[in-house]
């Protein structure tokens, strides 16, 4: 591993990811650390250009190509961006990660499809990073699309899916968790403040680091 | 494997594999074939849009992140055309496939880097898919250089990589052809008419579809 701290938030949309990470990185820069706030697929100029064709592009995709498209954008946001800031001593926090696309593309899309699962297990093992600490936020459906409709914010393919591909989506997320506990920690974004939310979430990050020596 | 046949022509650019394809479509459909011709990267509507980038965008992906590019351009065009064609029984042909991956960016670009080998593998295995018999042609440099003169065609990013390059592109697909022997048959495409290595060409083909019961 390198010598920062990867930290990923996931989560359907609307639970408040961009919330949280905004003021993650105003309290740990407040203590003094080195933060670098990035947001997948994308987070590199090329990722970027990925990003374009996987949620905007005309021409869809196979299930497989989707994901290995989503892959392409992650290891040149991990080759450009991510391991150099790790290498450089920062604490990197990044809204979505490999977790989504097990979620998204492997239960949401493709409803647990062993091969489609196997083969985001593999691309993922081949890319040899995991996150330190993952957030992963909650909220009950009825208050993510509330948040969601007061954004007003443009709805790209997955905002547009309908509600049985949301109840797959949050199964895909709570097996997640259910199989590395020690990575990640669930977090219900409904019952308190934003601003308490973000003080649990720093506290296990402070632990984290605490125990890394950090 | 699917009831069709799967050939495909590999090489460096200005060897002839454009010629011998049209070639081979011609005889095989005069001898009453069913015959797909096609072309990587790109040969699916979503692939084109994932060469446009490969071979001309302005943001250069990292090495593994190219490769995974490649890669989700084969699969859409294995998942959305090749496949779909080999079950309904025809003969695909197609213009580079997975060896040009493994010598263009595993010898040729990553200069035989281990992790780079073993990650082409690793996604070639989860494809699932290999060309029944693939035919790697080659002629000396001096040869291909006047053969790519004379067409004039706009160079891309590879045309224009250095010699230093070529040697190891070449030195990749010797060490293809010497691995699997079985598979690639190696053609000399300098010595001979393009009639008369096609003819050479398909002889092999249809030597295998005979012993195929097609």
């Amino acid at each position: 591993m390198a010598c920062g701290m990867f930290v990923t938030l996931e989560g359907a949309e609307g639970v408040g990811k961009s919330t949280q990470l905004r003021l993650l990185k105003e309290n740990l820069e407040a203590q003094g650390q080195k933060v670098l706030a990035t947001r997948e697929p994308g987070g590199s100029a090329g990722a970027e250009d990925l990003r374009q064709l996987l949620l905007f592009g005309k021409n869809p995709l196979s299930a497989r190509a989707e994901i290995l498209t989503h892959f392409a954008a992650r290891y040149d946001h991990v080759d450009q961006v991510i391991l150099p800031a790790l290498k450089a001593g920062q604490i990197v926090l990044c809204d979505r990660f490999t977790d989504s696309t097990m979620a998204y593309q492997g239960y949401g899309r493709a409803n647990g499809d062993p091969a489609i699962l196997s083969l985001i297990e593999a691309l993922q093992k081949q890319l040899g990073l995991q996150p330190d600490i993952t957030f992963l936020l909650q909220a009950p459906r009825a208050v993510s699309r509330q948040r969601l409709a007061a954004r007003g914010a443009p709805t790209d393919r997955y905002e547009q899916a309908d509600e049985d591909f949301h109840a797959r989506l949050a199964d895909g997320f709570a097996h997640i968790a259910k199989a590395e506990p020690q990575r990640v920690v669930v977090v219900d974004t409904s019952v308190h403040s934003a601003e308490q939310v973000n003080a649990q979430i720093l506290k296990d990050i402070q632990t984290r680091l605490a125990h890394a020596g950090g």
